[in-house]
Parts: structure tokens; sequence; C-alpha cells
């Protein structure tokens, strides 16, 4: 497997960085991992216009344009013969002084990697079962917008859903609301209307959690941004995950309670399958 | 200048860890900082056990004996003649498969380097101005008491004390409490006792916070536990910060505001350079 890495196409083996890389040190960086269908990364400049808020919120320089990474990473999707994968890329801020100080370190890298598609072993899934996990995520933190390389909360999060034998893990907030799942984003049906938490809970800004809403708006759905508790959740009409992976994940049982499956989060998978053979 | 990685000893430009590294991806890895004084890491011991702790909370196995480290980091010293420097120990989870969880990443990387002492001009720092940063901690988290590649709400603050021209950056919690500084743990002077936040605040379990305490028990100081809000810190009778690299650091200024210099915090300043002839 080829990786791109500064500008080049190395083997996976030489594809390195330097032990003082801001990202290995403090996980100082941005990552976009996005779906490819028929060779084409899907929502490409979603993904894009949130590594460049980022990269902006972050102050980090981004290396290449967004039209040479678009070169680049059909480049990597063609030479790795992978045109249904996962594609990610990477955006640390490179090697910089010692310490937490950014200042002087104006040499990011920049990684793209493509990884075979979830649903390589052609099972695809539409649904799963979570676990509430016991870290917590601070509310109000714009920082958690993006797509950070600061992901212990996720990653330990997601060893208990390994450890329940559960597909996915639901995160707190400091509030003591349910606000996304470890990789994914978090929806409810309650009273007929589509539901998620809002931006300020200290969620992702997740790509498929626009699309939902967006496919909300064509299917004539309502929705509408809310708080939730676990108790609240367990009382919603249905529940779904939304991430670019695996798309929309309807919610079987969360704690070993089962969710009721709806009508709402099948139209919504049905559209987004179309979306995706539209190409869009 | 040669860096420890693995068991080696390689030259720093060789010093390099996969792009599929989890700490470059996710921050999925701990690290120690400790001062070097004459050849000898300082409060090793301490260090060592809370990398030990933080290891087995992550659920990642210790690739080299504490001996065998300890080995490692005198010939480090030697061969770089480094007597007088600060030691940095990464522990990163290592390469597994895509995505979050941990499953199959056994193959931890373990990195040790050396750095100049921070006060390798000849000019050691006894006091620093402050500012408060915008960035919040989660209160309550556990995993911030282990000294995680998750770092970048304090890289954050650092660059916001950086473009106010202060030393450091006070950082707040999510229930609006001080709790700490962006590489130092805060200590105050109220009623004649020293104070400093709780580990449950959400803070990093410092070394040097476990030596002051200390100091406090043998110079028969009044000591402790309390929260305190931004306002009240204003008001009391000293403060400072205790961090590896620097010790013990009077708190000048806070967001421009003088806070008054400390009898208290002389004497434990005092203390630490004693100690740190002594050896200990």
């Amino acid at each position: 497997m080829l990786v791109y890495l500064n500008g080049r196409f190395v083997p996976e083996a030489a594809a390195t960085v330097s032990v003082f890389d801001r990202s290995f040190l403090y996980g100082d960086g941005l990552f976009e991992a996005m779906r490819v269908y028929g060779g084409k990364p899907f929502r490409w400049a979603d993904h894009l216009e949130r590594l460049r808020r980022g990269a902006a919120f972050l102050k980090i320089q981004l290396p290449f344009s967004e039209n040479d990474l678009l070169v680049a990473a059909r480049q990597l999707i063609k030479e790795n013969a992978l045109p249904e994968s996962l594609l990610r890329i990477t955006l640390s801020r490179g090697v910089g002084r010692r310490g937490y100080s950014p200042a002087g370190a104006d040499h990011p890298s920049l990684v793209i990697t493509l990884h075979p598609a979830p649903d390589a072993d052609g099972q695809p899934r539409l649904a799963g079962r979570v676990v509430t996990a016991s870290f917590r995520l601070p509310a109000n933190e714009t920082l958690a917008q993006f797509k950070t390389c600061n992901k212990l909360p996720q990653v330990m999060a997601r060893a208990e859903a390994d450890a329940a034998g559960a597909d996915e893990a639901l995160l707190l907030n400091t509030n003591g609301d349910i606000v996304e799942g470890s990789s994914s984003n978090l929806f409810w049906i309650a009273g007929g209307a589509v539901c998620t938490p809002p931006l300020t809970s200290g969620i992702l800004a997740g790509v498929t959690r626009i699309v939902v809403l967006e496919l909300c708006g064509k299917l004539g759905l309502p929705c509408r941004e809310a708080s939730i508790t676990p108790a609240e959740l367990m009382r919603a009409q249905g529940a779904f995950l939304s991430l670019s992976s695996w798309g929309i994940l309807e919610i079987t049982s969360i704690d070993g309670g089962v969710m009721p499956g709806s009508a709402i989060t099948a139209r919504l998978n049905a559209a987004y399958g179309d979306m995706i053979k539209g190409g869009q």
C-alpha cells in the first residue's frame, strides 16, 4: 500500500514521522476520514471545509492547496487500486520546540492513507448495539467540533464498547446529556421529529450529520436540535448514528435495553443510499 | 543528539515512528518529562509510578522493565553528555487496526529523548506572569490525572499565553473553577495555608505537586485541597505554580492584575532547591 506523505508517494513501511512530531507528542493535529465510492471521495468538499476551519482554529497552515490534495487523493486511490475504500487525511503541526507552545512549529506534516472499506467483507451494516461509556466530554468546548488528533476519550469509550460486545459507545458531556458516539453523531426520533444535539453540547461537527439534516429537509421530515438525558433517550421512538464510514446505523439496543426500529430511520437510510449512488 | 527508540539508540534524524502509530493518529499514549540534575533524573520513581498507573488505566503494556528504562535513561544522558537536562519518556500504544478501538494494538512504542535544561541559558526563573485561557477542562475526569498525549487544550492555552506575552496560562474546568496551568499545577496561599485543587477537579497528578505537599509537611506549613474561582484567586495572599521543568514559580500577575509575593512561596522554593542539591 502506498501512502501520500508531504508531497510524495511512499510504501507504507517507509511512511514515518519524527518522534518530535507534535501530533505524536500531543495529538497536535487534525484529521478527516471519508468513504471513497467508485473511486471518488464522498463529500470531499465538506470534509475539506471542516479541515480548513479546524486548521484556522488551531492556527496550522495547510501546506498544500485543496486541489493539490484532491489530485493526490485520486492518484493514491488509483495507485492502490482501491476505488471502494476509506481515506484518511492527517494534518499535524509538525516538529517544533520542546513544550506545549506551538511557536516556531511552522512546517506541518500532511499524510493521506487509504484503508479497505468497512464493508469490504461484503457485510454492510445497518444497525448496531451501543453502550454508554464512563468518559465524559466537556460541554460548550469549541475544540470538540473539529476532528482533532486528541481522541483518547473516544478510544477509551470504544474499548468499553468492545468489552461489552457492543458496536459503539455513547458519550455523555459534563452536563450529563448524551451527546454523541465515539465515532458517530447521535439522532433520535421524538414526537415524529428527527432530533440531534446542538454543536454547543461539545460534539464533533460531523459531515454525515449535515447530510442527515439535508436529507430531512428533502424528505420533508421535521428536525430539531435538542439535549437529551440517557433516561429520555430510552423513551425515544427510535435512534440512529451517523458516521462517514457506515452512513446511517440504526441503534437496536442501549446498555441492553431494546430500542424500537423506526420507519423514519429506514427512509433516511434509503435516501442516503440513493445519494451515494448519485455520487454526490 | 541520540534518541532511545524501542531498545536502540539512534540519531535524532533517524528517530521516527509509523504514520499509523496511534499516538500520531489519536494521541493514544502517555509521557513523562523530568529534570536531570547532575546526571540523575530527579524524582524518577514518582514519574515512573505515574507512567505505570497511566499505562494500566489505558491498558498499554509497558514494553520494558523500569530498570531497563533507568539503564537506558542513564546511558542516553551519558552518550549525549547532558547531565543538566530535561528527559522525556513517551509510551505510545503503537500501530493497530484502523479506527478508535485499541483491540489488536499490542506492540507499544517507547521513546526517550533528552533536551537542554530550561535554564540552560543561565537564567533560572523564579516567577512568572499568567493569563486565564479560554479552554476548559472536564471536571471529574480520571483520564486527566495521567500525562496523556492528548494535550490540545494545553497547547491552545499556551498559545493564548504566548499571544498575551505571559509565561503560562491557567485553565478553568467545566465547573468554572481555576484548576491548573497548561504545564503546571496551581497553589495559592489563603489564611496562612497552602491550597491546591483536588485531583477530582480534572487536573494532572503532578509529581512536583506531590513534592510541594511533602515539603509543606516537612516545613510544618498547613496545606489543604480546595476549589477556587478566578475572582477568589485574585484575593489570595500569593500564588505559585509547580512543574518538573522549573520547580516552583511564583505568580506575579494574573491577567494583568498584580499578585502579592509570599514568604511561604520563598520558603518552599528554598526547600525545593535544597532537595535538588540533596539529589532526592
